[in-house]
């Protein structure tokens, strides 16, 4: 690991030379099964209301940005980022998709900010987009497996359903998770995503639900698994020096990181750790200065509710085993001292794969300007947002803060 | 246009504050029907050889950008970037998928050399790969439609073959291109082929053979449209500062800009003019301080071979009109004044969608390098790719230079 140290330290020292830049501008569309909505105008909805709200002029944007999972396969539609552009009026504006399975929008979202903060572009929108329901059940599940390893895994009928039901087991087996401690991450999801006016489903389940649902993959149930999901979402980034002109409440960017794994489950070396989660953190976090102590909410990458617990234990809220306990404790419930998915999360804000991680930075924008409404978190003052590729070979890590 | 001004000169000024950087490794596989490689292999191939020719160590290099188009509808996998990353042994590297249609590639180069540029990273992989062969060629086809407007072109019949028939069609009213215009650019990139090793068609074809072949969409025979190809290819930037500890004969990217324009045909302004091509061409001249005729080539993206006539005109080598009469006469060949596809271009070297704007990198890098082998450019100091996405919804163009 020792190689990995060195990147690190220089890492930190290279993010120096960089430009600070906000979030001035946020917009998303309702998640669920939009049939009435095509790709387009869903990316188009979620772009122009961030516009809006960020009050600039079209010909103020330098550059988009979108993160999008599987268009060419879910829709026939590649290339994307130009139409999206086109059919909002932004023709004139390159814009460019960048694809990281789950992590798209996220992976998206540090492209834009690079863009912002190495000084070539002054405001820039990132934007991410997916269409699921197009396409059956079955087929979305395969072309979510698609970004799983096809070659060695999914080819064999390794689904991504039973990929994250092999991780929770072995996390029960190695940690004493246990099935009651998965279902409180999907009772306390659901429980936020009932003030949520944008999320899928907006009702409380009750623990005895989620654990009489049917089996997915044993141990997953039903309501272990997030739904696949119609949505969009986007952010309208701006250089720091520029950004009070155009709001009161600018949101800075003050850490990204990005972590990377074996692709195939089975090449790994921890199956209850996600090292790309964790490298990712690190790196967030030595970039803005922050610890985990310090942040305020998160939101992390919830498909399955195993991959919560692993999310808040390789971020360093909890130690290794401690996720499953501090979800049934409530220690990550909307009031505690470390929300966790105060949006609904995956579970219940839904899961439009490729914009995940603009609704997560949308989330996290909304708690730092006091905009949450009924699950707003008190004097939140720094949020970390969480985006995880494939079945982890991918993860990045961003770091919100309320301005100066 | 007043708007367009203003963004070009903003661009230039911020350009500035951007490092400088080099291109300190190629390498690229074989283009062809390579049936006994998969996507990975093809990936792996060329990122290795890169990387050993760059003499880099793996822990050495900091992120990874990977341009391609549709892997997910030709193989079934997305999130390609860590699978490739991984399987080359770079598991530790963070990597990322950047697409644009036919421009990924080129799209790709530019997030790679901004996240240099920016001073965040010191050394980055770019590499380009699609394996296009595992479907037939209808389907293949079909997906390359699906870089231009789904909805509203490809689902009503229109291939990308009769859509770029469309534009030639008007040139030829507008201008007075002839047959024997388009065929004279097919004829000089088969001649280029011939010279170099890594090209799918290393024969030269005469113009009756190109003038008697059966027609595709009219005018556009068969030698009017570049084959779909399996192939990688990949290079190495790094921080100038750095280059020569490298390498003794780093080449330095002076320019970068990218384009956009309507995503359907029948939306643009013009047909006989790529917008995007333009905006991308004057950006980047505009950044490296250079003009049309300071460059010694140019790589530009001939999938039809109107699309050869349409670049060198937008790009300014020639006026509007003269771009088939100027190929005809001999002034795009290999030892003309501004040798246009040298390499053969994506008529005879190949086209593999998404890796050609990194195959045209590479042809440039050896032309700067003076290992162009039978096809060197004499005093070759200055030259500039451009890569196109869809039907010219996007566009990207770099200008490299000779070292110092």
């Amino acid at each position: 690991m020792q190689s990995t140290q060195n990147l690190e330290k220089k890492y930190i020292e290279e993010s120096g030379n960089l430009r600070d830049v906000a979030v001035i501008g946020i917009g998303e569309t309702r998640i669920g099964e939009l049939w009435d909505k095509s790709l387009r105008e869903l990316g188009i909805d979620a772009g122009l209301s961030a516009i809006k709200d960020a009050g600039v002029k079209g010909e103020e944007i330098e550059k988009i940005y979108i993160g999008n999972m599987s268009a060419g396969s879910l829709i026939n539609q590649e290339h994307i980022a130009p139409m999206i552009a086109d059919y909002a009026g932004l023709d004139d504006v390159p814009a460019v998709r960048v694809e990281s399975g789950g992590a798209s929008g996220g992976m998206a979202l540090t492209e834009g900010y690079l863009s912002v903060a190495s000084g070539l572009h002054d405001i820039v929108v990132v934007g991410g987009a997916e269409k699921m329901t197009d396409v059956g059940d079955q087929e979305a599940k395969k072309i979510l497996s698609s970004t799983a390893d096809w070659e060695w895994e999914s080819i064999f009928g390794a689904t991504f359903d039973s990929l994250y039901a092999m991780m929770a087991r072995y996390h029960m087996l190695t940690h004493g998770t246990t099935k009651e401690h998965l279902a409180a991450v999907s009772v306390k999801n659901h429980a936020n995503g009932s003030l949520n006016p944008n999320a899928q489903f907006q009702k409380e389940i009750p623990l005895k639900v989620v654990l009489n649902s049917p089996t997915v993959s044993d141990p997953l149930t039903m309501f272990d698994c997030a739904p696949l999901s119609d949505g969009a979402a986007a952010v309208v980034l701006c250089s720091a020096d520029k950004a009070e002109s155009y709001i009161d409440e600018p949101v800075a960017i003050l850490g990204t990181g990005m972590g990377a794994d074996h692709m195939a489950v089975h090449d790994r070396r921890d199956l209850d750790t996600m090292k790309a989660t964790h490298i990712a953190g690190e790196k967030a976090f030595s970039m803005a200065g922050l610890k985990p102590d310090d942040m305020d909410f998160a939101e992390v990458h919830d498909n399955y509710t195993i991959s919560e617990i692993m999310a808040i234990e390789d971020l360093g809220f909890f130690p290794k085993g401690g996720g499953g306990p501090a979800t049934e404790r409530g220690d990550t419930s909307l009031h505690s001292k470390i929300p966790v998915n105060t949006s609904g999360g995956l579970k219940a804000k839904g899961q439009p794969v490729g914009a995940v991680g603009i609704n997560q930075a949308v989330e996290a924008v909304l708690q730092l300007r006091d905009q949450a409404g009924k699950r707003q978190v008190e004097d939140a003052e720094y949020g970390l947002i969480h985006n995880l590729g494939g079945t982890g070979a991918s993860a990045v890590v961003h770091i919100l803060g309320r301005w100066r």
